[in-house]
């Protein structure tokens, strides 16, 4: 039995951490043997690469650096953690996967989408989600969030980017998806976080249930 | 005027950081506008992937992470420093460069010498040496210096590896250095230092009088 590799997608402040940990409770009443993780890090080894991208003292990291790290903590967890999960036939639910490189880093910082896919595709042996749900809301809706959360001072290096740099992202985003109708479902991230639930959950439970027949 | 990009290859205790230095010394007298660098490592950014890489405690470290590590250290290198270095027309002079990649994870891990290419074409942006030294001993050779000069607890996870990996780095390096017999001087890194060094400076003083003349 193979496994079911789940991701979600979308702009900091788009609410998908709350939606990922709604799955997992989920998934756990419905006693489906699955892993929760997220990106990036997931594993101790990302975990240290996680914090030097972060770090908001490095503001001379060069972007094709970012675009190397992330695919290196990528090529851990999905190595160390991912792959094998899959291969026990689990369900994998990961906060944010590729997608959110091109999108944050392809369309964000301008490396573009080919040099992005190109060290990913190596970085994940082409391991492509089964299902990616992208939690769409506009860059003012995710950027107020965030600050009523954490305060301006506590965002990261990434967060602390002008609005232009995420609108970009948010290009990106329905750029990458636009073309992946079949992985994708999009949601209108900027209803309430119950609405958006309940429009995952109807995708999921034909995802699941298709999963069991295999 | 444009720079001059010269890197020194080859495994570890082969003398090639004495022979960097000697030749630090020589452009120094001769009076040559130069940096001197090395890798993994070279900036700030770069040292602290560099400590996560060479950590002994990582063993659970995927070929393809480091793979990705090295090239994002390499990706800052040489955007922060080397670019910018030579675009001032002076002379870098390199501890190791894309060659030890493909040599040590394309040949030595064995992940593959196409995907090593991509990943560092990416982050070199394409660049190339104009010349590269490669000091030429054999695995036991080098190791047998290596514990000589640090002990053998003293190893990097690296260097920690068995003999057969350093044979097939070794090879890797033959491999690659025989398809570009233009940019590669292959020096007998078993002679004495002395000898070694006079061979390079008789390559290098060419290089430097067309360099000049630039």
């Amino acid at each position: 039995m193979k496994g079911l590799f789940i991701t979600l997608e979308g702009p900091d402040g788009s609410g998908k951490t709350t939606q990922v940990a709604k799955i997992a409770e989920y998934l756990t009443q419905n006693k489906i043997d699955f892993i929760q993780t997220r990106e990036p890090g997931g594993t101790r080894i990302s975990d240290k690469i996680r914090s030097l991208i972060l770090n908001p003292e490095h503001k001379e990291m060069h972007d094709l650096t970012e675009v190397l790290l992330y695919a290196a903590s990528r090529a851990q967890h999905v190595h160390e953690k991912i792959l094998p999960a899959l291969e026990e036939g689990k369900v994998v639910l990961c906060d944010r996967f590729v997608d959110a490189s091109l999108a944050y880093q392809g369309f964000g910082l301008g490396v573009g989408e080919e040099p992005v896919l190109q060290v990913n595709s190596i970085a994940t042996s082409g391991l492509v989600p089964d299902r990616s749900y992208f939690i769409d809301v506009s860059p003012e809706v995710g950027r107020e969030r965030m600050k009523a959360r954490y305060g301006t001072a506590s965002l990261d290096r990434i967060e602390q980017k002008d609005l232009s740099y995420h609108e970009r992202v948010r290009e990106g985003f329905q750029h990458i998806f636009a073309n992946q109708e079949k992985r994708i479902h999009r949601v209108n991230g900027e209803q309430d976080p119950k609405t958006v639930f309940a429009e995952i959950v109807k995708d999921l439970d034909k995802l699941l249930a298709n999963h069991k027949e295999k």
